[in-house]
């Protein structure tokens, strides 16, 4: 009983914590990077900037733990493997395409990916948080449907997957063409050609 | 004789236009989109900046000419093709490497890549000046190649390009990777492997 009514001091830090970077996400997609500070999170989250200060050593850090906390989970896990690489390629491929359509989730990612393309220093620890372990999940699921003997043994499964997930983030970043279940058909289909087994021999 | 000491106007006009194109590419490699201004291009350049008024109506403008007075020509051209496609890839690519690791170039270049990001309306004159226009060089290329069936039928050119060109685009402006020749003779291999006849069938 004591335990329900009492507010746990850990259980509230937890809620503070999520309040904050829930504030970020929100502030950044309405404001932009350059002017979201830690004041306006703040006072978005309705807790004192010190609170913030205890646990973040900037706006930065506040948005990349926003961000990842979102998608730690499913870099875990890993790409689905039901065995078919195509299909598997395309589900995930559709559901992102729904992801980056959706302006709640893009304006956010879209102001940290500009601060990151101006900023080396911030650029550095978007790519190692972000990027990187997106380019990686989909290398791991090349190199297991490699072992399985669905892609070629000499494919270059690094620059495979910036070839599948590249073509999707330009799209997007700057806007050079429309995100359809269509295109990243075509991608797969096209990435598929290049790795299958015998796509080696000349 | 009067021809070499009078200065003639349309010569001073030609002179000035070059002198503001310069100073755009110059500055905003040194201060960044935003802070970039038509005062501080007409200061550099020598001009006034009713004269810059006169032939642009931004600073947007300006600097797209300025990028766009380089390419054009070669995108008029068009990519060479000496009958390898594998060959003239690499061959262009290897020389765009140069280019993007050369620091005078870039510095602009990502200043007006990360604004477009950020503005839409930017974004759609960028994309339509610039980018679009190199992945249609590209796709032209490519279209050579399959008329002279170096290049499968069905292979849809527009994605195929961005294929090859996206990945390298990504790795510079998000800094996820090293440009060098090496990752571009991996990636047009990989991507004519998708390519090439035959490997249509499954």
């Amino acid at each position: 009983m004591a335990n329900k009514t009492a507010p746990d001091s850990s259980r509230r830090s937890e809620r503070s914590r999520r309040a904050i970077l829930d504030a970020s996400l929100a502030l950044v997609g309405e404001v932009g990077y350059d002017k979201l500070t830690i004041e306006g999170i703040a006072s978005r989250a309705g807790v004192g900037k010190q609170t913030i200060y205890r646990w973040w050593p900037s706006k930065a850090a506040v948005l990349l733990d926003a961000f990842t906390a979102g998608v730690d989970e499913d870099y875990a896990q890993g790409l689905p493997d039901t065995g078919d690489l195509t299909a598997d390629l395309k589900s995930v491929l559709h559901a992102t395409v729904d992801e980056f359509n959706d302006p709640a989730f893009q304006a956010p990612y879209r102001a940290l990916a500009v601060a990151g393309a101006n900023d080396e220093e911030l650029s550095r620890t978007f790519v190692s948080r972000l990027i990187e372990p997106g380019i990686r999940v989909y290398a791991d699921r090349l190199r297991a449907a490699q072992e399985s003997g669905e892609v070629a043994a000499d494919a270059d499964l690094r620059v495979a997957a910036e070839m599948l997930l590249s073509p999707f983030s330009q799209r997007w970043l700057m806007r050079t063409g429309e995100l359809t279940y269509d295109f990243v058909d075509t991608l797969v289909d096209l990435v598929m050609r290049a790795l299958r087994p015998g796509s080696e021999s000349v």
